[in-house]
C-alpha cells in the first residue's frame, strides 16, 4: 500500500470523459481513473477550494458523518476489476470503532480533497494499473520524447497513446476502457 | 407543518432546468423547485428505482448514516431565502440523539426516495411558494377549462406563467394570463 495524492484532473477530448490522475507517492507512476462529469466537476471545486452558499452533495455526505461523530481516517482504492476501480472509505466511529465503506474511488477523492484525507492505493492496484511518468534513461527515440512531453504537458491524448503502446507491447490492460463507474 | 410528496419531475424547456414539483398532503397544492441537472438525475434514478452495480454519491451518503448507526428520521424543507429553498435532514444518532443537517431540498428528496423518510413542508414555505393546482368551483368558464389542462398536463410553462403573475402581484394566479401559451 502507497500513499497517493491527486496529481491532475484533464478530459479526454476524444470522448469528452473526465480522468483524473493519482500519483503514487515516492514512485514515478500514476494511476489513471476515468470518472463522471458530475464527479469531476465536484473534484474540480474542491481542488479549487471553491465555497458555495449551499451544501453539495459531497458536503451533505461530511456534514453527516461528522454530526454523528463519525472520523474520516482514510481511504484506499484496493482493487480493480473488469475496468471498475474500488476503493473503501475508513471512518471511526463515535466508539471509536473502524467502519469499511464501498465507494466509488471519484467520491472518495472528492471528500479526500475536501477534508484532507489521506489517500493510499494497493501494491495490487499500482502493479496493474501504474503508468510510469518518468524515462530515465536520456534518449533520442520519438517515443521517449512523446512521453516526456506528456509528464510535462499532461496531455491526455498522449496519455492515451503512450497507454496504447504500453498494452501493445507489454500486453497488458487497455486503460482507455477504464472507468470509475458505470 | 405538512406531509408532502414528489408529484413530477420536470424539464423547464426554456432554459433546460430541471423542476421538481412537491405536492402537499391533504391540500391541492404543490411546491415547485428548481434543481441541478446532477441531482435531477440522481432524483430520476431513484424514481425509477434503477440500480447502478456502484454505490451513487447519495448511495455513499446513506451507507456512511447507516454504517454508523444513524437512522434517517424525516426531511423539513422548512424556508426560502432569495428563491433559494432551505431543507434539514433530521437523523437519530445511535444515542438516540435527534441531528439536524443542512442540506439542499433536491440532495434531501432524492434520500427521501432511496430511503422513504418522511417529507414535510412547512406553512411558511406552502404559502409563499404554494400553487394550488385544482379549481373547485365547476365552471364553464374557458380559464377554468384551460386551468384544468394545466394541472393534467403539468405543461412548465404554464406554470412559470403563473409563478411569474403570483410574483408580481404576490397574489393567487390569474388565469388570463395563461393566455400567450395557448
Amino acid at each position: 500500500m502507497k500513499k497517493a495524492r491527486i496529481k491532475a484532473l484533464l478530459v479526454d477530448k476524444e470522448n469528452n470523459s473526465p480522468v483524473v490522475l493519482v500519483e503514487i507517492e515516492d514512485t514515478t507512476k500514476v494511476i489513471p481513473i476515468w470518472i463522471g462529469a458530475f464527479e469531476a466537476w465536484a473534484m474540480a471545486m474542491a481542488i479549487e477550494n471553491v465555497e458555495f452558499p449551499r451544501p453539495l452533495t459531497h458536503d451533505l455526505l461530511i456534514s453527516c458523518v461528522e454530526n454523528l461523530n463519525g472520523k474520516f481516517d482514510r481511504i484506499v482504492i484496493h482493487s480493480i476489476r473488469d475496468n471498475t476501480y474500488f476503493a473503501s472509505l475508513y471512518v471511526i466511529d463515535n466508539s471509536g470503532n473502524q467502519v469499511i465503506i464501498d465507494s466509488r474511488p471519484s467520491d472518495a477523492i472528492v471528500l479526500s480533497l475536501k477534508r484532507d484525507i489521506p489517500l493510499y492505493v494497493t501494491e495490487e492496484v499500482i502493479s496493474e494499473s501504474g503508468i510510469d511518468l518518468t524515462v530515465d534513461i536520456p534518449s533520442e527515440n520519438e517515443e521517449d520524447r512523446r512521453f516526456k512531453d506528456f509528464v510535462e504537458k499532461l496531455d491526455i491524448e498522449q496519455l492515451k497513446e503512450i497507454m496504447k503502446h504500453k498494452e501493445r507491447k507489454e500486453d497488458e490492460p487497455d486503460i482507455n476502457d477504464l472507468e470509475d463507474e458505470e
